[in-house]
């Protein structure tokens, strides 16, 4: 069993804030700092879509990477690109746009998209200097 | 005589949103698409900074990069990282935060704050397929 | 009068072979070396198309980069894109496709689709470490 | 017992072609598109060898990266650079070039130089937003 | 359990030279040939410090990243820094600063000070070409 | 007359120290501050050699970047990489080693190689957010 890694790479423009409503403004101010900035802020998210399987032996891939990367679009960056992420995306109005909430949200939208035996995780860029991944360890 | 040029990276986080408030929203639509999207969006903008000119003898610099890194974090990063360009930054309050004028903005906020011997030219990245220069041509 | 110049990125993947027909085959052999390898190598190119202009000021554009996006996309993508330049594109039947070569022939394409009073600068990347411009110097 | 992973990063620079002498042209061409283009394309491939062990007390090695270099200039690179992978290297005459497939077929190609105690993974990047690695997971 | 993990990069300039004190001088040359040049040379380090943990509800943070930068400022970038690993780094009076040395040595620096539920692990570029990795495997 | 500029990579790592020798150690530490570390630090410099004059119409080539490597390799890599600069490269020997220095001296040892129809322009990077080029100005 000859199990691969492919990696896609896509990205998408966002305004976000972090806030937690059930903390009080200077709380908020406190933990979050400028990333709290009332008007928010925004950034190029760098995303990378790894999936393991198996090669398939007439195609020679183990996911064609156009398809991919059209699920990525449709599901993804039809929904977070250029929008703010608190106001416009419903999966963070109530849940704080922080990269690792994001990352586990992206997981959570693509996961049922893909066939069982393949393997999912998810890697984040909010800069270049941070980044996150979700599931943890793994593949990448 | 060696004029030598210098470059300086620096990077800001900025939500914003293009919109000119003499045309419909029809028009602005029509012209700015998704960039017009209304709750705002956002970049890591990179930002590059080079000064011309001669070296001094007794340093060896053009300018010493530590200076210059203090100036633009005073009169740049203070003021345009993790803010809405639109709402937060007075020079944007009239003027469009396309990435043409942002460099041009930058352009002036700088130049009368280096000796008139020094030649200046800023660099911008709002995305790393989008980049703009002001003056346009010459040392980069 | 405020010129500012523009970058967009692109990239294009082709097979390629560097020959002089009217060398002997030792000659080709001694001049390009290996990539005169006879069944084809190849790069990923990566394009940077720069447009110098004044900003219009109803659109707090140089030029929309969408509208130059597709027009590179047309006069060179669809056209260069995973083919061979030796064979497939006719621009190089007769014209050796060096790096140089490429670049000066990718400013032919498009220098007439744009209007007069803009400038265009040409950077081609043919490996991470090897790239050209034309015309030469200027404003990138 | 204190093990780490080193990476050294090669490249070489080849034209390809994706196709299945098993299916006819229409099959080939719905399944790989532009990839099966008939006069080949190419790309700059970006090749990752991680190896996996101990810290030589010696030499404060796990492995001389000089050799690991040379090896894969002499197992790799003098085979594949500037080459048709479908015409001119003989582990693709009967497998068709996928990503996926080369990565396996460098392994393959490298496992059986390295000492037993060491791991091998390797990465490979067709162009900057598609990699593959093999074997799926682990340490990089 | 929703673990993530959080990358944070940070870099380095520092100077070494690779040489065993227990070897004999024609021995060290063998081994470490140019980097075994007396008179030292030097590298940018880039270094990625990666946490795993689950996600607090509170903040949506694993980690502060601004807390974990602070950590590794005062603890690698202080000491580090501008400095000669060799004469200036006590951990490297009796070790040799080869890049799987120097991993180790970080990773032992920064351990003690997370907490016991967060796993860490630390990759370090000596070139863009050369990199290492310890522990071996997992999370990134 | 076609002029097209052509750019070849190449890097070294060396040590050095910033110190003006006509100078007291408070001032030295002044101006230059950890920069002056007694014991050295390093870098990875990388370094773009431009070249711009007329595309031959037999080769298609500005200059064979197999003989610009070559020369860059025995001119100024031979001497400079896995060097102290201060100690080892007789060009800093009454020369403060900063990017600016460098360049030029660069610039000096490159110069006479090429043929007088050929521009040369230098960069430098002594990090990746610290650059400097000399002509200031001019074809990259």
């Amino acid at each position: 069993m000859t199990k691969v890694t492919v990696y896609r790479h896509e990205h998408f423009n966002a305004a976000h804030r972090l806030h937690n409503p059930n903390l009080d403004d200077a709380e908020n101010r406190r933990i979050f700092g400028k990333c709290n900035s009332p008007n928010y802020h925004g950034h190029n998210y760098e995303l990378v879509v790894a999936v393991t399987g198996e090669i398939d032996p007439v195609t020679g891939y183990v996911i064609d990477l156009g398809t991919l990367s059209a699920l990525v679009k449709r599901e993804i960056l039809d929904r977070f690109d250029h929008r703010n992420l608190n106001l416009d995306v419903e999966e963070f109005s109530a849940r704080n746009p922080t990269a690792e909430n994001i990352v586990v949200t992206i997981y959570e939208l693509l996961r049922p998209h893909l066939d069982a035996g393949l393997e999912l995780q998810i890697t984040l860029g909010e800069t270049p200097r941070n980044l996150v991944r979700y599931p943890a360890g793994g593949p990448q």
